[in-house]
């Protein structure tokens, strides 16, 4: 019941309908030391819209879990609400209800329920050898985000949006939308890194992937942070949540051209085979051992 | 958006649907000196069940977030795996997809659909004066368990019927179905203690109420322990997770034959009134200002 896609799909009825749900919890998830409550507020929305949207869904209305230290202040508890409202907004979903606790550390438990956009939900287990992999966006900026924020670079410029890439991450719920039109047959977000989340939808779908690393499309802002190693960062760091997804082959030039109409690009980054699993000349295995579990909790 | 029902309605297709979240943390709902993990996973996944039923609703699908720090055992886990679905399949739902994360103490986040089993949900808004005020069961039993798992009395006979209503609760998910068939012009579970709890409904509703101290159904197996003052555990103890309802008065006799009819016992316990709001001769101010937060946080 723990495994497989971050979603429910459920069938009871027609429509049928997803379900997810996704907890944050401070000094894990976040640090409060670089986020204020509207970061979070935002950052767990974002996630759960994200986990619709992987499933080639339509997010449409959350509830919210919050378990707050007596210490927390009103201010935090307003910009939280306003991060949060304002990522509900700009997907075009309704916080319907929540529950509220004492706790001995921020906790954020979003739940939400979406529709799916295509007649048979996308799941990650339906790569066929011969589909192109394809990733929306670019990757690599929330890990380089928040490395600057580590650090304590001023949030100007270049480092400024990889900060927001951290703090303020986008769900492709429009970009879900427009993939529905073509035979994607499998999906995931990317949350806890290119490597990682492959190596899931690979893994469910039974099939392997060598990945060209020169296509693998790198926020362009990791350019001036001069000792980043951008690839690895791209390959490993977690949180951008962009797309990745699995595509008949003759449909990927099509799929790149709808969403670029909605200002998005899909890059086709390699090609699902029968077994072997490469990025470049390294193995998945080899990327996830220096993946974003590790990267983030160092 | 965090006030009224504890279940969200959503209307964006036929059927609505019922939402519902809640949050457990440890050392605030539960204290695993007196709870092990099925006792949690149970309770977690009734209280949800119970906010459902509350809305005249039949639960179907959950998810679970469950944060856990890096010292709980595998036994715990499993525990805890044992008595959420131990609980699902009682009242025969589907706990169909969760999320993990390290966090410093114990927290579950259950989060609940399920269906109207009424053309309109019944919320906690619909009360109208002249209507019965009626609660299933018997209440003050939960209380009087955690009273009695804090002494570490011996959990046996009566005593350990009382502990049960505390560590394992009933969701009064067939009453509710039961209920369906009538007038039911408004319910809200009895989580916070029953002063609590109607104090929420006839605000929501704006009513008063009159209630007879005498009628209230107090638990039998309080009878046990010599120094409980069972009337105040009665009406200020929370989690007995009854139902509190209320209904056009000429339908209260038949009701109570419905759920009879399932085992359960319907007491009416008074009157809504336009204003006042008494039980017995204290104002439900003057009973919440003793009510179970405040016994709880002792």
């Amino acid at each position: 019941m723990w495994v497989g896609d971050d979603t429910a799909v459920l069938t009871p009825a027609t429509p049928a309908l997803l379900l997810t749900t996704d907890l944050l919890v401070e000094g894990i998830d976040f640090d409060t030391a670089y986020c204020n409550g509207g970061d979070i507020g935002w950052k767990a929305l974002a996630a759960s819209a994200s986990d619709i949207a992987a499933m080639c869904g339509q997010p449409s209305h959350a509830v919210v879990a919050l378990g707050l230290p007596p210490s927390t202040t009103v201010r935090w508890v307003d910009e939280f609400l306003d991060g949060l409202m304002g990522a509900a907004g700009k997907w075009d979903l309704a916080v319907v209800g929540g529950d509220f606790s004492a706790a001995g550390q921020i906790v954020v438990t979003v739940s939400m329920i979406g529709r799916p956009l295509k007649e048979t939900p996308v799941l990650r287990s339906g790569a066929r050898p011969g589909d192109f992999i394809c990733v929306t966006g670019a990757l690599g900026g929330a890990a380089a985000g928040l490395a600057a924020l580590r650090s304590g670079a001023p949030r100007t410029g270049s480092v400024g949006r990889l900060v927001q890439r951290q703090l303020r991450p986008t769900a492709r719920v429009a970009e879900a939308s427009k993939l529905a039109d073509f035979d994607v047959t499998a999906m995931i977000d990317v949350s806890d890194g290119l490597a990682v989340d492959l190596g899931h939808l690979v893994d469910e779908s039974g099939v392997g992937c060598v990945v060209d690393d020169s296509l693998v499309p790198i926020d362009p802002d990791i350019a001036s942070m001069p000792d980043a190693d951008a690839l690895r960062l791209a390959v490993t760091g977690g949180e951008d949540f962009e797309l990745l997804c699995t595509l008949r082959g003759d449909q990927a030039e099509a799929a790149a051209d709808a969403l670029g109409a909605v200002g998005t690009r899909l890059t086709t980054i390699g090609t699902v085979t029968t077994t072997g699993r490469r990025i470049g000349r390294r193995t998945l295995d080899e990327w996830r051992s220096e993946g974003w579990e590790h990267l983030r909790t160092r």
